[in-house]
């Protein structure tokens, strides 16, 4: 058995300084440091060497991994659900539909009645500007409040399922997978990424996706570029960040109104559709007011001016005018694929196929990362949890040896 | 490691006869005993000691805890979870909207057909006077008699979850924070507890509640006062029982139309709505004959009614005037606080909020309690068994030492 | 502790032939060889002798169970949880309705995406004839794709939960339930069985279970019989499967249109409404087309149809004209009870009460089938990883010795 790369992952990860991580939260990427966003990547490639060897990873014998998805999930929900169990949690999920919430319950004392065995608490609230962070935040200090109260045994952590401003379960997993393909993190160093806005028929998608990859991937003096139409902005705050964090690492982060000058020469492309955040924060305030012919004449007006950006397509010329005419190309999926999923999409379907392993590979890094950072914040000593897992060595499966 | 305390319970529990209690069920508490009662309470806190110590719950290695939800919950749809998980057992939840139920099968079939891997079934059935227990008591028979004639492989034993008559998990939580806020079960006797009724703007809500409240509280020597406006009774039977239980255990049980003369002097308070028993015993009526005009009357009738008992609030005045001011409140949560989650409710925000810590410790029991219903239904010697559990110590969280 | 019958199971299984099964689905029976059928059986009789003396089977410390269920289900979906519970898999249910699934997610991308950590899938798809297997297939494809691709760390395997073509599952279990009815596979031999259509008020129910008998009983000498009136065949090519299965096990296989003849002397009876094959694969074609009027057209005709066949009851009478009047009378429940579940059904209610016993248990059998399907498509030496269990005897339940 290798246990080799495994040792030496474990002792990189002793070297850096995680503890802030220990009873705490992971909501949004920048809010970590350097070392805590390593500590990450490094622990989920041990968890996943573990397992590929058979290896138990179970740290815990009983508690719960508790879900709350206010908005559709397959691959994030299944993902929070392998984390969970491959560490020892049961999921338990909180359908607000069957609870007393519609009751009037707060936030508070929803957050503690849920918790009394809640190892971990994972959330997915994506749908309004400025309400899915700030609700985390909510249950995360209730929580926290409660188990200084000694209410709460244990203090339940956590993890950003995808948010308002972040998802960075998502962004997370992305920048694994870069590494992995490229070889090593130090190997993404000038290297030029395309965040690309791209058209979809559909309208209101998550600004979350672009947004955690320009506030991450600029982390690693990467030339980031973020593409879209005029009007279609990010979040003000997290371009901001963008900027930041390139100058801090020695890369650069750009805008520009034009698909082609992203994906000139780029070794990454990344084209997904968003919903302007400006018309984001107008639906929400609409939502707030009960104002629903404001919504219909909103979505009306997102429709009509969305249909005029039908060339933001990834298209094979696009890919071609990339490095080498070879970029990763990347998407969270799924994807609007032109005349697959829909008649005119994000992407021809001829690149898409040819990038299907690659854009599997990308998604299966998502357990392991909310393995990572629930692992992280529940482990006082994580590299001394992990050296005993290896030693202990419990077989995942029980096939005879 | 301080196992002292443990070992004392454990000490204590092997002199009280439980036998009655393996393999079988806990629909009502005045079905049980007084050893049993308190075998309850002392598992419950053995098992919250050992978990706050890190040591592992588990009896089972594999198996199903069978949940069935009739009504909306949040805490004790989670409390179950909680208390399977501790144990061992998977959560497996009979969600009648997906299940061929609404397509004919009996009872007893459905109880057998579910029960194969069940090790314990915990129901919850509140909507119907006459219905929910009933209910219950058909399911448990179907499965002792499915054990018995060897269809099923172990007994599944029955925790109810709440039904028409009883609430036991609830108040047997209830009164495990009462000891813990007494400084002991002993220190109970002779102290009063007001179960009032309180208004809330929603109607029909189940009466287990105070009827758990009263046929539980009057078997430890306290002086139980029962306080509602005229028509709103609780069952009969329950208040007969309430009396010889109170006559028994040298304590009291008295009722009052007077929110002020219950709260006078009172060491505990517990303000809440229910709906009037002999409306719901209608209600039921009206159910079973399809009379939708009938209901839609009926639920006018009682709002109206309900609309004039605005006073029935837990209020500073009202506290200032129990023991020393200073009275325990309590209530089972969600509460309908004035001003907060409705206009007018059972209770003033600043005397919520004065007890909010109190009442989420009071929650946090339930767990615990169920763990040990749990427990004592399945092992014939539940003191052997924690134990050895306590020698074990196996770790729940597999933290470095 | 009697081992005794375990070690002999284990023995025989040992000499038989299943490297076929090893990351392998089971899709339909009649694509397993003897003896693949015959090791199912003897692992699902090991796995409950094991559990019954208390034995664990939990041959995965971590691990997911993935079901989707598109039709209703109550006992395969228990059977499926409490097969995943007892070797160590957490169930996760891919719930359509909360996923992105409806948003145009690919087949292979969802089978990809949700099986990151899957080690099983569990599908029902029994809705439209051409579709559910097929469907199935398509999952089992991408799967072993992603497995071959390094994708997926481990090949997720199938199991048919019920598709359009056969119930594997249920003719497996109800097999088993043969064998030790009549006390051993061998006694089968030249033993009759009727499957015969009855009469149910409800239209449209599948038919794999008629498909999935005919198809596995005629394996094992038995003289079977289907029976239905005109207009209710089943799918040609199964009837084909069913006679070249009698004529290589020296059985027979034969039609008619009179339940009379079928039960004539039979020694097993198993009468089952169920829907015309040539009308349901019109219907597929309606639904294909949108064709609601269509749709609706078809219903009333096979409505009508039905009505004129409320003789086909299951009936004292007819009981009384199998072997010694007193075949054993088979269900995969729920049954159509005439005068209990409806006014006119497949048994009369004497007949049902009479067999409640058997019935249950022939129910009882599809945890340890399932089980068994699992463990031999996850085990390369499943005689191995069973005497391992045996030798290692973790208590299921950690009652005190």
């Amino acid at each position: 058995m290798d246990t080799d790369i495994i040792k030496s992952h474990i002792e990189r990860l002793s070297r850096l300084d995680c503890r802030g991580m220990y009873r705490n939260d992971f909501l949004l990427t920048w809010e970590k440091s350097d070392d805590e966003v390593h500590a990450t990547f490094i622990v989920a490639e041990i968890i996943r060497e573990l397992r590929q060897q058979n290896i138990s990873c179970r740290i815990f014998d009983s508690g719960l991994g508790i879900s709350l998805f206010r908005d559709q999930s397959t691959r994030t929900r299944f993902s929070f659900a392998s984390a969970c169990n491959l560490l020892g949690l049961a999921l338990q999920d909180l359908d607000e539909g069957k609870s007393q919430i519609a009751h009037g319950e707060t936030i508070r004392e929803t957050a503690n009645m849920i918790s009394f065995m809640g190892d971990v608490i994972g959330i997915r609230d994506d749908m309004y500007i400025g309400k899915g962070n700030a609700y985390m935040r909510e249950v995360a200090r209730s929580v926290a409040e409660g188990f200084q109260e000694k209410i709460l045994e244990q203090r339940p952590t956590l993890i950003n399922l995808q948010c308002d401003i972040d998802h960075p379960t998502q962004s997370m997993s992305d920048m694994l997978h870069l590494v992995n393909t490229f070889g090593g993190i130090e190997n993404l160093k000038g290297k030029k990424i395309a965040m690309s806005w791209a058209y979809s028929p559909s309208y209101g998608k998550p600004l979350s996706v672009p947004q955690g990859v320009i506030g991450l991937m600029t982390r690693f003096g990467m030339e980031v570029v973020l593409a879209h139409p005029h009007g279609y902005e990010v979040m003000p705050e997290v371009s901001q960040i963008a900027a930041k964090n390139a100058a801090a690492s020695g890369g650069s982060f750009t805008t520009t109104h034009s698909m082609e000058k992203a994906f000139e020469s780029a070794h990454i492309v990344y084209p997904k559709s968003w919903a302007p955040f400006a018309a984001m924060e107008k639906r929400t305030v609409l939502f707030g007011n009960n104002d629903f012919d404001g919504i219909k004449a909103l979505e009306k007006e997102l429709l009509d001016q969305n249909a005029t950006h039908q060339g933001w397509e990834c298209t094979e010329e696009l890919m071609a005018q990339t490095h080498e005419g070879n970029a990763l190309y990347m998407h969270c999926l799924p994807a609007d694929i032109t005349g697959v999923s829909c008649k005119n999409g994000e992407v021809a379907a001829s690149v898409f196929d040819r990038y299907r392993k690659p854009l599997y590979r990308q998604a299966s890094y998502k357990p392991y990362i909310i393995a990572a950072m629930i692992l992280l914040s529940k482990m006082k000593s994580p590299a001394d949890t992990l050296d005993r897992l290896l030693e202990t060595a419990t077989p995942r499966i029980r096939e005879t040896a």
